[in-house]
């Protein structure tokens, strides 16, 4: 299977060619020829004896834009200079502005907006510095930080291609959340340097997700940020996912007629992914876990292939000592979760597996076991893709999650919110419309992000990290700003 | 002289009162009797035996809204629980917005703007690093800088403090050169922290202004960053005037016919400020110039009170040995710049200057010297107050500075591009329209930033700093985004 192509696919061809008759015609032949259908055609400079083209182009994929290109490249004369996309075009410039709330275009706000009426909301701040989370940016901004070491489906691309991908996650936290988020791209590798950067910046902010960044460092550089600053601090994806995942597993477990706390659960990879989807299902109450890694099950006393975070797996999960590969892990497994690596699941694990299997293969883009097989003897799958059922995305979990954090102005995100923000995920399908190929709602879905902020907001109440006595709404003026004179 | 109050005066009062009848009669009576004007009144809670209400007030002044506070307060039964304002109203929830430029609502834009089409973007960055200028935010948006060690009038307030500061130079930087600026404020106070956490969220940005950082260390910090990074660095504290100064300067010798090379010029500070305008006088043809601090003239060979600042001062200026207080320095100058502390400037100074006297008077918010008092024996008087003529504002500066720099994908900004500036904010006013209390324009003439902006993209090109050969104009579409395929 590869990726189907979501986006329709227009490309811009920009070529330098002779200004002869004929040329033109040529060209068009040569793309009408391959399948190309032109649209506008754009005279972008001339000259006495060249002209330059914008011709526009739509295509199937992008292997068929390739082979437009390669063969107009070869008309003698012409000389391609660009080819540009739909997409491309959508990100020039950046993704993202930076607006004022109120325009300054006379000296009235202009001295109310800054000098002089700046001055006493800063000493305001300077005299009550909780006032900061009400008078300024802080109060709904969070910094989207990344080394780019890790990303998607690309590995370890660096800070500045890591921009656009932090762009496009922005977008989605104001989007689903309402949430400002703003990417910072971090230019070291050192997690030392990582942090002190972070802590830095820090004022600006009202809490930090951090993204993308490979394991075992991240680990160590969110544990410590959780620890030295008063705002939260989430890993999107240590924790996003698996708090979907935990959603899901409690939909499928509705579907099957079973009980978290009675499943047994197969989980391959452990990675960052894999050990917070186990840290996040035995705090949900489940009991039975097995974890193989590409040796095998991990059990307490293997010798081979240990980390800190293995040796945490095998201490708190597999209390029976099994031992194997993936298909003793799979062996009476009531759920899979994988979080591993493409085609990790040979189909004889499935038929090992207790009845109603439920398989969650989360390896991306290409998943741990055929979805379309899988379903051949799993009741219940789902994968990271968007383009089949149950869709596995921590969109589902981050923007509100924030925007709940944010509202009740907590000091940090804990097990409890993160327990209430899956239980809301799972609670926007209702019962009568749960089924197999619908245990998650869209990411589409405005419910979710407005349920998961409700949750969370008061799972920080009750679990005292919340600083403020009831969340502050978008935008809702019950409560005037405050300052003594 | 007091700074007039600009902005009117609201103030919201909530207070929680018996609910008993009357109540709100003397509550009214004694905020009438103050001279309040009383607007809106809401009731904001109630139970069986209290209220609480927010009472709008009009008031002449902070003070008048203190007397008011008092007197309420000071009414048995009434608990005066906050005053607001109108101020704090405008701040609250803080003054800038992160904004998607296109709503992600259909699973075809996201597709689009993240995954799975962001992928293409990111590698593309990664495999030509300079497109990150064309495809992400990094094209337009610049890093406010600051650790709030010395903001304003207001001095060492801190990083919390010195956001909303921040945010509303921000807006005017949208407002006025159509750049985004996003403030980042610095939790430590280390030089080399300082360095450090720039130089790590360097890739997000195209350039860094820094604001508001005490001296001696802006000096430090600013040269290393802008050694140590591909983008432009400026010290606004530093050059935002300075520019400004010489643009002054430029015009006031337009006004008493003089030529800059010929003229005498005194500055009293030596400070960051001072320092920045000397060597940009130097910069711009200035032969003659005594610098003074509140030890007296600066020469070669003092031995009080010495710094690196005013060794280099000593070495670079007073060419004659000049020694004595500032009346020495000021015997026979054409023009005295205040860059140092308030009435540091006798009125005896102006009589010993050379016909045509030009006084700048820059100490915020009480200038060296009585304006007003000042004028009848200046010829021309500029200051850096919004309610007096001739304002030397750095606003007239760095917006379109920035903006030309960011057009023209400037490496750095150099001298040539600061002159470029004052001579473009200068050229503003036309010759017929020139005089002695007008030779600024308004930081609202939407001229001065886009001749500053085309004024520094040349002088970028001509100087080699350029990374494109034209500017790129905001949304300007003349060039297709490239990438190979």
């Amino acid at each position: 299977m590869s990726t189907p192509q979501n986006a329709s696919y227009t490309i811009t061809l920009r070529v330098h060619i002779p200004n002869s008759p004929g040329m033109l015609g040529k060209l068009a032949t040569c793309i009408g020829d391959r399948g190309g259908s032109i649209g506008a055609i754009d005279l972008v400079d001339a000259g006495p004896d060249h002209l330059v083209r914008d011709m526009t182009v739509d295509v199937q994929d992008e292997r068929h834009a390739e082979r437009i290109a390669r063969a107009v490249r070869e008309i003698e004369g012409v000389d391609l200079i660009s080819v540009s996309d739909k997409v491309f075009l959508l990100h020039l410039g950046g993704k993202l502005s930076i607006t004022p709330k109120e325009q300054i275009q006379t000296r009235e706000t202009l001295s109310r907006a800054y000098i002089p009426g700046v001055n006493r909301v800063a000493s305001s701040i300077h005299d009550h510095p909780r006032t900061v989370f009400n008078l300024t940016i802080k109060s709904n901004t969070i910094a989207l930080v990344t080394d780019g070491s890790s990303v998607l489906d690309l590995g370890d691309i660096g800070p500045e291609a890591a921009l656009p991908v932090m762009e496009g996650k922005a977008m989605l936290f104001k989007e689903l959340g309402g949430v400002d988020a703003f990417p910072i791209c971090l230019g070291t590798r050192d997690a030392e340097s990582f942090v002190q950067a972070v802590k830095a910046i820090a004022p600006t902010f009202g809490g930090v997700c951090l993204e993308a960044v490979s394991a075992p460092r991240c680990h160590e550089i969110e544990e410590r940020l959780i620890e030295e600053l008063d705002i939260p601090v989430f890993d999107d994806n240590q924790h996003g996912t698996a708090v979907v995942v935990l959603a899901a597993l409690l939909n499928a477990a509705k579907v099957v007629h079973k009980e978290l706390e009675d499943m047994k659960i197969a989980v391959a990879g452990t990675g960052a992914g894999g050990l917070a989807c186990v840290k996040l299902l035995l705090a949900a109450g489940v009991r039975e876990i097995v974890t193989c890694d590409s040796a095998g099950i991990v059990f307490d006393g293997r010798l081979e292939n240990t980390t800190p975070s293995k040796l945490w797996l095998a201490e708190h999960t597999n209390h029976e000592g099994l031992r194997g590969g993936i298909l003793e892990a799979a062996e009476g497994a009531d759920a899979f979760i994988g979080v591993s690596a493409p085609r990790a699941l040979p189909l004889e694990a499935l038929k090992r597996m207790e009845a109603d299997p439920i398989v969650f293969a989360l390896a991306d883009p290409m998943p741990e076991i055929d979805p379309l097989e899988a379903s051949r003897f799993a009741r219940i799958v789902a994968t990271g893709r968007s383009d089949l059922p149950n869709q596995i995305s921590d969109l589902l979990c981050v923007p509100g999650l924030f925007r709940g954090a944010l509202d009740i102005r907590a000091a940090r995100i804990n097990d409890a919110m993160k327990l209430a923000a899956a239980h809301a995920i799972a609670g926007v399908i209702q019962i009568g419309q749960l089924c197999e190929e619908y245990i998650l709602p869209s990411v589409f879905n405005r419910e979710v992000p407005s349920r998961v902020a409700d949750a969370v907001a008061r799972a920080a109440i009750d679990t005292e990290v919340a600083r403020r006595r009831r969340p502050m709404k978008d935008r809702q003026r019950d409560e005037v700003p405050m300052y003594s004179i």
